[in-house]
């Protein structure tokens, strides 16, 4: 079966002329969604799409009876303030609501001037969250960042035993989870200094950012029931960027024997819209194990998971200190990456997590984990980027950073660019480092 | 400030006489609440609080207009399926709807006829989960069980250093925690035996309950700032029964270097009824370290935490094999506990899980991790009690346990009990494997 449909078609164009521009986010092929409302409005929150500078409110779109059938009670359920609903009706719902979209949305469209009226600018718009996300699970899926953070812990042995058997994942926490444009508190916690006899409470020394792809879940499965890996992409909804702050220093102290706390759960961001799975149909790539590693156990095993398990997500991190706010500088590139060197796939990913009986629900999150590629400047942290902290990267201004400083903004951007398809861009995430509170 | 009021006394008896009987969990000094509707029935489910033998309907109790004031307004909160908004009303509205139900329910209130209207038998009504829990934490505040554990693993170095300084922690998964009757299939997961060289997929051989107590956030905070000891426990609603299930084999394999994941997700399962802190109040004890042990950093320490940090809380597990159900033999109890023992208060923990600036939600649920005792027959999980798998536990039948059998039911009972105040009972938590899913 071809993952590819008239709406992936590289010659549709849109009436809405701006995402028809090279290298916009938000083409005609890509319709990602999110909840949004007019800015310091009272507005209430409800589901829109992009589509160039625009959003077409889905709420307005519902009301105006243009749509009918699956793709109008979709566009129903997104006229909530969270998309659960709408991530609940499954695959053909998500898809009815796309094509729907890309016909009504495409140079020629019939329904052009009604569509017109639920059209909102983007520039008037904030984001809140997609959606609720009931569980929050973050995996460790790239074998280069294992790799690295492993060497600066255990050199003679940095990548543990179960690495390549096991999608390495945990539970994260939900409720500290934000949109882009987050600020937040460079984190308080116990720190110990290798030299020290005791910890102190101190504010964090050595705050990191994390390169991820967030995964929504879509439909979710019943507890004792895993899901097989020919079924696993049938419950994704889709993807975001994600940026899983870190606290290195809490993180060292506390994280044995039971896993990462409180260096994490101070804040995360995603970005605001999400691209669906369709969308990224072009860019799905071939899955592979070199063969000096295992091959996938058979429940992580399938042919169309070798076929076009990963995906080709292009990922840069850049960086906005103060000083290059104040002067005006744009926030400068630290490191890029693609998920197509993920160790496991978005499938490998859902059936483990299920394979023990766990219930996925409709707006879970998972993390990828940080995104680093086989070379040192496609590192997804700082960690990494400086060595453990040893060795400072120094920016264009002169500034230099091992860890974050106050004041400073990470920003992720992501796209899939591929000759012969059309660009599908992620916009991005970005969130700013405010001083620790006293 | 003394905790102890009027709803204490020890003298205090109800007009719902099965209340007033020796041993009676639910007294009229304990008054715990419930999500509940009649068995097999289409009703809404909403609040309860337990008398005797009986529920004190809540929705029907806020209609009855038999209340006032703040006490009503809890009562109308309560008549929602869920006790999450209840929860969010904080300390002041919690203890107003206790005052005024133990008057009501006093032997010679003015309102037993219509408080008799609202009740519901228990025997005649089926439980639900208390309230939506956003995210849920298990920590690890036994020292005599993280002592044991860590003795399988590490027989020279069991405790490992951070033990004593930090209120160990992880995240948990929320999703599927289940309320008291939960059946759950045996996991199956990645199982390696040590002397293998590969995995394989296969059903959990070692399969293991966790006495653990459960404590559900009442008020929140927002993100990014910390709650002082000081102020812990006005966010704490109150206290459960909680058997934190755990896939001995699946966790070894798993765990490093991020913590237990399908070890651990695949079921948990809670005690219906909340007791609340106030109601706990005559079991406050003293906190204190040995002088041998670090003092617990200033932000973890304050007056208040050391003078009645402690709860004296019994507990005990209790299980029901196949072959005793089918020949009429109750369950039989292998270990007996007491949350006294805890290395860590609540206050503690509450304070410790948001110096980073986390936000707690209202119904978020923290488990107090495995509450094993000094003495072995204390220990709260199998994995202690068979040391390791190494000696098998014998039953008064006959039959043998190292870790569960599918059929087993697993009982966890727990109350509070000293001369001079009133027996406060939790009920309990039962729960049941049943055999993995081909």
């Amino acid at each position: 079966m071809s993952l590819i449909n008239e709406t992936h078609n590289v010659a549709l164009s849109s009436w809405v002329e701006s995402a028809n521009q090279d290298g916009c986010d938000f083409s005609i092929q890509n319709l990602p969604l999110a909840i949004f409302r007019r800015k310091s409005s009272n507005e209430a929150f409800r589901g829109g799409v992009a589509i160039g500078d625009q959003v077409v409110d889905l709420k307005s779109l519902s009301d105006s009876g243009v749509l009918s059938g699956l793709a109008q009670q979709g566009a129903l359920a997104c006229s909530q303030p969270s998309l659960n609903k709408f991530m609940s009706m499954g695959k053909e719902a998500w898809s009815a609501l796309r094509l729907s979209l890309s016909r009504a949305l495409r140079t020629g469209s019939d329904v052009q001037q009604q569509i017109s009226t639920c059209l909102v600018s983007q520039s008037e718009v904030e984001y809140s969250m997609p959606c609720h996300i009931g569980d929050y699970t973050d995996f460790y899926t790239s074998i280069h960042h294992a790799t690295s953070v492993g060497k600066l812990f255990r050199p003679d042995n940095p990548l543990l035993p179960n690495y390549k058997w096991v999608p390495i994942g945990y539970h994260g926490r939900s409720s500290s989870i934000g949109i882009s444009g987050q600020q937040f508190h460079r984190p308080v916690g116990q720190l110990k200094a290798p030299e020290a006899d005791t910890p102190i409470l101190a504010p964090c020394k050595r705050l990191d950012h994390e390169l991820e792809l967030g995964i929504f879940i879509g439909a979710g499965n019943n507890l004792g029931e895993a899901i097989p890996i020919t079924e696993a992409e049938n419950h994704v909804f889709g993807m975001c960027l994600f940026n899983d702050w870190s606290a290195r220093d809490i993180q060292a102290w506390e994280y044995q024997p039971l896993g990462p706390f409180l260096s994490k759960s101070f804040a995360s961001t995603i970005s605001p819209w999400i691209v669906s799975m369709e969308a990224l149909a072009p860019y799905r790539a071939s899955f592979t194990r070199s063969s000096e590693d295992p091959q996938p156990l058979p429940y992580l095993s399938s042919e169309q998971n070798s076929q076009h398990g990963a995906i080709d997500i292009e990922l840069e991190v850049l960086i906005q200190t103060e000083k290059m706010r104040a002067s005006g500088q744009p926030p400068e590139k630290i490191a890029n990456s693609n998920f197509i060197h993920s160790y496991w796939t978005i499938a490998q990913m859902v059936t483990h997590h299920s394979v023990n009986g766990c219930n996925l629900r409709p707006g879970d999150l998972f993390g990828s984990g940080t995104q680093s590629g086989p070379e040192p400047e496609e590192a997804g942290s700082l960690l990494e980027l400086s060595a453990g902290g040893k060795e400072a990267l120094t920016l264009s201004n002169g500034e230099s950073r091992t860890f974050l400083e106050d004041g400073d903004t990470i920003v992720i951007r992501g796209g899939c660019r591929r000759k012969g398809a059309a660009y599908i861009g992620f916009g991005e995430v970005t969130s700013t480092v405010l001083p620790a509170n006293s």
